[in-house]
């Protein structure tokens, strides 16, 4: 039989009444049930389902409707029990977490002071109303909800972005501001990779990547699915883009999308590659790799991860202050293969050789013409280090591109040598004042007779920037050149943006209680807003009163 | 001034020689100096160093010359000394290591009994004549040494080709033949990832990088620069990839080379594209990427050994016999990013839809057509649980894919009830005789409520490949379809190359003597044949007691 009940005025969020009713359905004498709040589109749904009675059709979108299919009536009396059982245990749960909980968003603003951050994850209906009030504070927006018209989408970001703020969402999966995971968020290592994302698993899956690399992440700004889209202009994604830039805690920036709206997506690269850091950019399926100026693409989202981690990784190295005049890489190579994969990448990332370019060099030192009545420079390293010092004197010169063969038949310590070289030509470059690269990878392992640590121990210690193959050697002699060519200057971002990024977070949760827990626990400052619709639901009467105000 | 002296009929190898020469250089009073064998080409190396004096003209390629800018005349004769001195040393070091020296090719192949193995580092103008002597023998060789003429190389690996038996080399930089390293080799983990390779120092940073990873090497079969060329066409490595495919310890294959001959490339393509097991092939520069059939191409070095370790790690997952009518790939996602990524995967991987492929599906349950009035997938796993009885039941489907979602908001346990539907779904269809391969990752970490390793041991229990990331479970998937379709034979491989890659070795180290010690502390059966060149050097009579014989 059908069994229904509407209490007024109960409000409730979904995911707590979808958790009851997994619960109770299929307990004893229970076929199915659903407990919702009565708006339409929930009325529709029970409906569909085959649990329409006429109680249905009077409910109101703040009241609370249990419908079931029960084996007879006092089954249905014990699930009416079971539900208020629930829902008072629930109140009398709040506030044992030490979670601060009020009825207002005035009672929340003033016990926190100044506020940062709102989370947003109240019935979708209800939000722009919310979120302008949150605007109007100065206040920045998370929202969760969904089932938020675009037409609003688009005031609320334009609102947003003419007060210097953000609004991440509607339909924000996930996020993290400052350590501070926001909604659905991994356990991520804090770290300096900042990353922007109009996608929810998308940014998650590229998080993971990065934590599993053993590197981290400094701030994860989710857009909403449709912040790229030609309607919503991608008016947040270009405000959090120029943030990352601007943020001292961000060396390297992700951006992850599903495809853009064509003029969008012009747009949002034309920013990327105008940031003075790295952007690593994938568009879903949009392109298969490469590099433009600062901008690297990635096909796949555990590749995005890699390339910002190595990115990452680069910036960590000494930097090398270049001279318009040092354009050249030069590369000193041992081994013949990694000669040629050498002068591959760097065609990939160059491209033909200009005019402003005096044309990098990559020498095969292990070819007949070098070794002629010498030997192999894999075995007998002077042969380079000898060739080294001129490298050091061409004026040109930008980056010194080496090699490093480590195994059995290969020299003992080579090093050795290399640093020594290095060492001697630098000192006589800081001594005048100038400078130039040494990057290198070496081929080998822990338990090749050289030790790959300890020869990258020595090298290191030269001033050498050790990348972890060839390839990654290449990529950073080339990223080195581009941030010499680089603005030094970050685009301009609103001081708000700015503190959200670098300062405490004082964050207000309105809706699910869920999301306030793991803020708290980290030890932020955050007040639960216990919202629930005013004057039963009646969005008129709350505009009116909003006009009032 | 200059020294000079000749020591008639003292073969010493040139490596031993440039240690020595690098040794001296530039001890007191010694301002330069070349010890070398008194080939032609060697004077006219010290001619143009200015070190010519009259004694060179006489000098006879199997004669040791000094030749040296010294201070004065007692400087030289001190230096002659220390020469001397040396060459006692080492004469005295000999048989001290244990490795048993011999004079001859009879001798040595006397003390072993069986030779599988020659390793060949004499000077380039002796090699080939010795090599005719090893393959007449049955002998497979790898040829250390350059200097050996195009036309010799041809017609060494056409006799080897006839007899079933591999040359690696002329100018073979490095091999690793079940677990013993050959020439200048990296200290690697043995594993089932075998290499084939026109390119040493190639090789050397593949096989670095897999041992990075964790995995680890079959074999590495070097073949010499020149062996794709036109005039070799790819003789040995079309031997190669077919003892790699018949191999039992391999279960990956690596082709490397720089660009081959275009008609070359064709045939070694197609034969990689015939074997039963997958083929990464780098052909440095020649394409960036993508899968046809078995073959998957890689563009850095780095790459190419990610491949193979990812590819190596699926051949470790349980092995599901499919059906001939099992041909669609079936996900269910909760992550809608993940979803997206997944379907531009299988169009790069598998191209557009064709008259026998039913359609490959994937489905994205957090897509409001399937969240309507239910909670989300990621929060509620039971929605993709119910659905997962209907993939097994469609015998269509070949492979169930899937993407678990951790951290904060989502499920606490979602691989529970997935693995508890997965059980019940493989054991129907094991009773049936039928079965069906589930692909999933687990994108989270180890900090996350869920802990990702937990998550992902509960699926593999329940039988799911639990692969590292979305984009590798894809790839997986589509691989189960093309091994499913991929011949089971291999190729016939002859019997002589069988065993050299299955039985212990015995082998005869033809040179460096530095070549033989490793293999000896690794407890192969080696035995140094201290080779010098016959009847002073004279070619003509060499050739003429190989006709005798």
């Amino acid at each position: 039989m059908l069994y229904s009940i509407v209490k007024s005025n109960t409000y409730q969020d979904s995911l707590r009444l979808m958790q009851l009713s997994n619960t109770l359905n299929g307990t004893d004498g229970v076929n199915r049930v659903s407990i919702m709040m009565g708006t339409s589109a929930n009325k529709k749904i029970l409906r569909n389902a085959g649990l329409d009675t006429p109680d249905l059709d009077g409910a109101e979108p703040t009241d609370l409707v249990i419908a079931a299919d029960v084996a007879d009536a006092s089954v249905g009396d014990s699930l009416l029990a079971k539900v208020d059982e629930f829902l008072c245990y629930r109140a009398s749960m709040s506030g044992r977490s030490g979670l601060r909980s009020v009825r207002s968003l005035e009672r929340a603003a003033g016990i926190l002071g100044r506020v940062d951050l709102a989370i947003v994850s109240i019935p979708g209906q209800y939000v722009t109303p919310e979120v302008h009030r949150l605007l109007d504070r100065k206040i920045h927006t998370v929202i969760f909800s969904d089932n938020v018209s675009v037409s609003d989408e688009v005031e609320l970001k334009r609102k947003a972005r003419e007060g210097g703020l953000l609004v991440m969402g509607p339909d924000c999966g996930t996020g993290r501001i400052g350590g501070l995971p926001l909604g659905f968020a991994n356990v991520v290592r804090d770290g300096s990779i900042g990353l922007v994302g109009a996608s929810g698993t998308g940014l998650q899956e590229v998080m993971v990547h990065i934590d599993r690399l053993g590197s981290g992440v400094s701030h994860a700004i989710g857009l909403g699915g449709r912040d790229l889209s030609a309607e919503v202009g991608g008016t947040m994604c270009l405000q959090a883009l120029r943030a990352l830039d601007a943020d001292a805690a961000t060396d390297v920036v992700v951006l992850i999308s599903k495809p853009p709206a064509a003029s969008v997506r012009d747009e949002v690269i034309g920013v990327a590659g105008e940031l003075s850091k790295p952007v690593v950019a994938n568009l879903l399926g949009e392109r298969a790799g490469g590099v433009e100026g600062n901008v690297h693409y990635a096909r796949t989202l555990e590749e995005t991860a890699r390339v910002a981690v190595e990115l990452a990784g680069m910036r960590a190295f000494r930097m090398v202050a270049l001279g318009p005049e040092q354009r050249r890489i030069k590369a000193l190579y041992t081994g013949g293969t990694l000669a040629a994969e050498a002068a591959m990448l760097l065609e990939d990332l160059i491209g033909p050789t200009t005019s402003t370019d005096p044309g990098h060099e990559v020498i095969d030192l292990g070819d007949d013409k070098y070794t002629c009545g010498r030997l192999h420079p894999m075995i007998d390293p002077s042969l380079r280090a000898e060739r080294i010092a001129a490298v050091f004197d061409d004026p040109e010169n930008a980056v010194l591109l080496l090699d490093v063969v480590l195994g059995h038949g290969a020299n003992s310590n080579p090093a050795g040598p290399l640093a020594a070289a290095i060492v001697d030509g630098l000192a006589k470059l800081h001594a005048d004042g100038r400078d130039l690269a040494v990057v290198a990878s070496v081929c080998g392992t822990e338990r090749d007779p050289q030790s790959v640590s300890a020869q990258t121990l020595i090298l290191e210690q030269a001033g050498v920037a050790v990348l972890p193959s060839n390839a990654a050697a290449v990529r950073h002699a080339v990223a080195i050149l581009q941030r010499r060519d680089a603005r030094t200057v970050s685009p301009a971002s609103p001081e708000p943006i700015r503190r959200l990024l670098s300062e405490p977070l004082r964050i207000i949760n309105i809706g699910l209680r869920e999301f306030a827990e793991p803020l708290l626990h980290l030890g932020a400052q955050v007040v639960h807003y216990d919202w629930r619709p005013v004057a039963g639901g009646d969005r008129k009467l709350q505009a009116l009163i909003d006009a009032l105000k």
